[in-house]
């Protein structure tokens, strides 16, 4: 689906025969990538990702799913925030269930994840969270995601629970998890790998992923193919908005979606015109 | 539970010593069909509707359950939006998981089932669909959803999941569902059945039963019943405001819920000052 | 986590080569008691949920953990309202799936327990219904809370279903559970005990016990530590917010959080200055 | 259901033309209750606890819902031993997330309950360990359970988990819970109430009930009722006995379930007969 | 997978250097129709039936997805027999939550579903109930089920719960469902459609489909395609038998699984050896 | 718990007046290595193995816990076989969601992981697959496995599902899983990580780890504290097999579990009867 973001839908509709003066009016999704990343990010990425803020996600799923990646839909995660489109560059994690010889090993060798990918993060970046869906510790707060903020941080998406969720809501950027807790990592889980292939609900996702997310869940856009999937997938969304025109005009879905003959040759003259 | 529409209830209360200047002030729910809707309703669907509007879905259970339906009320679903109460002519189809075989059969004898019921909805009808609550596709999306807003639609009910969320959000009508996801119906799914009974939660729906809804769950109202049921649920709530009023003035509930003697005596001249 | 409740947190960040203007704004949280509540509290009280409206959830779990009480978080249960924190007492009640022979000798000796927890209820209280987690009925209401309102009641914890959710959404007063549903408690569920240990999510709450939630969950703090874990945690949220000031301006998390001896000098000086 | 412990029903059925040889045997399912138990029995319970061995759980189940108790059979535990019938008197307990404070009262004030159980339970007795599904610590296991065994216990039902699985599948008796787990009851979990109504599943149970069961599940039986339910029962599976032999013989079953005219007639003859 | 019926595989296997003695014995899994239901069976599916007793349920699920069945695998039910094969023809039942008025149209119009099926099953059919997962209430019992029995029925899956649950583990057909339930099938559901297509688990299972199940599931095969699958799959089991044995005697997988050039050769002339 | 596997515990009890002469009788649970794994295993391993195949696995809980490991014992899945005992190291991989890109790189650089780890696995080898839950596709299935059996591998545990379920059942080996699926492991899954630390259930298992199941569930063992486990808990063993004596002859509890003073005396002397 594709609401443009400027333009507020709003049409008199008249189908009885009685005086009917209420209007059908269709609210516009707000949806842009909030200033402060959007003017850290590179060239490529602003103008990428400004695709992928407007791009219908419908659309998109499709395109991704004819390049081969049926599975790459997540819905298991609850977002903190409504009304917000999340578009970004994954950043992955791996916690596993706390031990005391694994975790030894591992913190001796460098910082926790949470941190090491806070300090790190690239403008634009998401913080992916592989915990297994764990909800009995949070795997990192709101301290740490301060510095992922100011390192223009986009996102984050933690298959288990967050601390501070409040300070969450806050933020500028959206965060899907599946619940809060206020308590540590420690002592129920611990984090060990950083940057590889983690399972989010029943997806992979790959670091370098570009993942683009509202209410209705996250597609995960592997790298190789994310320009295609975006100017396709706005072209499939311009003739959406106008078979959605047509639909509010009063038009028979049978005609309209898809659409008949007649109803094609109107949208071709529509572009032209447009052009 | 019944709050009036249009008086906001607040009141001083002083129970203790010290000065108490707070007031605890009651909130109004706001409930109202949209006008787009109420103006393309019949006659009849008008008032009774609007009775519905009014209504406490409590007592309407009560007297459902004393009509020998105890097990008419859906509540494994979440409404998208907050606030807002949903009354409507439920239109029923069932999906299935998807097959090749019969698929082939049912498609080709007609329309997939969310557009025909999109395209044949009747001013305040509530689209349910008992997809056996699959959460890995979306069996509808925005575009059918406009041509239903059009004919006048009331409300969606999904034992599964629905496509273009924020759009939804974004409708006059409350759509009632297990999650969102970006897919088509394919292939995970096929349409069945339309208009026969189904099942959402573990209610039975019938074609023609009257849904009434709000962030509690949804009350199944069989047709046959729902004037009756409408009428005593109103004079019920009458008795329950006098109720909370007393409350809200400090009374102790022993006294008032349910009313002994001297309340009931006080209620009745409180019914005949009202008339 | 601690956001001030007066204080707008708001800087300019300049971290890359080009002009970048935006700031990083994070918005504060607001939390008070509402003052219908806290004009009841007896002057203790007053004092101490005013500290605990403030604390950081996750530094008061901390030290609760540290006494001795690792399991005391409720992340369970679903919010009624947004933004919101609870502080209160616990008072208990036990449901049990209904028995008749059960129920006649409990309801023959005194007022079902949602009545009569209202009623006795203090300015303050929290009331923390263990129903098991049961979903199909409703242990409680719109109307019996008016009464609890009016007593000068902080919220409500219910591990199983209320009725009149919508009312309850426009209290002042926080409400948690699993669900709503419009029955009755009967023919499903019966109360039981009075000011007993219950058992919510995965904790058992004593009466008496201090609850504090927000939208992370709810911290469950035995009347005996309350007074140490409020100042404690308080102390701690004070380092707390210097490092998030220290990170808003663009400092290295590793040398902030946790502080390195600079961080540790520079934060005793803004002590010293600070009083 | 009811078959008769001492009889090969095995019939030869013709409903084809050609030669078929092949027989129908139904084999029927050996119960009776251990022999180290029933002679450990007082009289009444010996009489009594052998009728509901063989009385039919659907039968009784009947003549229990039509007395007022619709809610009182459990199936959500597994029982550890297959083709195995439990009969005996409930001994209830009650168990709590673990918190330092209300354990230290606890176990100040006497023997954690499962020791408790096992020293005072009498012959026919079953444990009933009300741990609220807890599966992450088991409440009790096989040392415990030999001291219950010597003292004549019949059984154990637990909402929760146990210790020493294999050991307890080796013993005479039936054990009902949800997980293994190799743990001690500490530090998850404690033992707070003793002989009060629990709840296992969705049912409650109140000491002294007897519980029938099966691989069905278990029925609950209040203590007043139990002699009528038993007695009843008996005569209602001796029709029942009647029915399956019609059907065994070919019979339709218009004819015989529910019984026709026809067959009644029969039935009564029958009676005579036996008599 | 596929497991002689006939012979016992089983041999001396060297891998060491000490003497080992000890063999590497397989089992055999016993697999026929019991011979009641077998004489019933009319010529065609005598010889269908027996075929897809023998047959891998791995390689015949291999084929049902190649021919466009990708979701044609049950395995969310229990059996309740271990070591056993049902292979039979579905005769399907859809069940809903009761309601008063749809109920009384339903059973003034004929007996309930499963006398009806019993009644009418021909040899070989297997009872599918879809009572959408529903664990409180039994849609059928042992009594009904003799019927059924005498009739030549060749199993029951049931998603939902069966009253008489030891009778049916008695009995020489399999049963698969959720859990047992001693109640009768009201008031909870009510019988609704007969020989409809109806979902199990996350299947489609429609009306003359032939079902294939042992304890790894249930594989539906559309009529049109069985003779196809249960042919090109025993071709396909031979030569994994090879395979198999050459395992056994010690042989890498990488050479035989999937088979190198060397391998098939092998393979071709132990097929001319064997005819 | 601790059977002896050589003893038969058979005793005469009387607690009664009357002639009780029926005898508490307690099974032996027979738990042995299989001949065929055992004579493939190193010295070491044969000693340290047949240890634990007689260990109390709550004993060595209680032992492992007490090291620092409290999260180390699985309990979500499900043995194939019953009164069977598996002992073995932990071979590991980690299974995601399929994805083409991440497939394609994968597998072309080497064989799928359930292949390598049946050809590498070493005698006493235990396959661990972290399929993270899913229970739509097989992970591996009956040929492979038999590769692994004639190497000497020793069980099989998966978070997941697996092929030929009767196969496995029917092999001398266990098998622990959440469900069994017939399908291949494409497309649902691929293999990605081997002999890397993996999530079983909530337990973080490494390569190398000690495991020992049993039907209670699966303890975790780290290769570092293994020896120290096994030798402590056979003493503490030995301790609790004299306590399981004394209560078989009917000493109370209290006296003897844990032990007074006085049957500390008695165990000394016991003990030193026994050397």
């Amino acid at each position: 689906m594709r609401l443009a973001m400027s333009l507020l839908v709003s049409v008199m509709v008249s189908v009885g025969v009685l005086a009917q003066t209420a209007t059908l009016k269709l609210e516009p999704v707000e949806r842009q990538m909030p200033p402060y990343i959007q003017e850290r990010l590179n060239a490529n990425d602003r103008v990428l990702f400004d695709k992928l803020m407007r791009v219908g996600i419908e659309s998109a799923w499709s395109l991704v799913t004819a390049e081969g990646y049926p599975q790459n839909f997540i819905n298991e995660l609850t977002p903190l925030k409504p009304h917000y489109r999340m578009v970004g560059r994954a950043r992955t994690m791996r916690y596993l269930p706390n031990r005391k010889d694994v975790r030894a090993k591992l913190y001796g060798a460098g910082p926790q994840l949470n941190y090491k990918s806070a300090e790190e993060a690239q403008p634009g970046d998401i913080l992916v969270f592989d915990a297994g869906g764990e909800m009995r510790a949070g795997v990192s707060g709101g301290v740490t995601t301060i510095r992922f903020l100011v390192r223009g941080g986009a996102g984050m998406v933690i298959d288990g629970a967050m601390r501070d969720v409040p300070e969450l809501e806050a933020m500028h950027i959206q965060t899907y998890m599946r619940r809060g807790h206020a308590s540590s990592v420690s002592p129920i889980m611990m984090s060990v790998d950083y940057q590889v292939p983690v399972r989010i609900g029943s997806v992979t996702v790959v670091p370098g992923d570009i993942l683009v997310g509202d209410t209705t869940g996250i597609l995960v856009i592997p790298a190789d193919i994310v320009e295609k999937v975006a100017n396709t997938a706005l072209e499939h969304d311009e003739q959406e908005e106008f078979q959605r025109d047509l639909l509010l005009k009063g038009e028979s879905i049978y005609d309209v979606y898809p659409m008949n003959a007649a109803t094609k040759k109107r949208y071709e003259e529509h572009r032209k015109l447009k052009r």
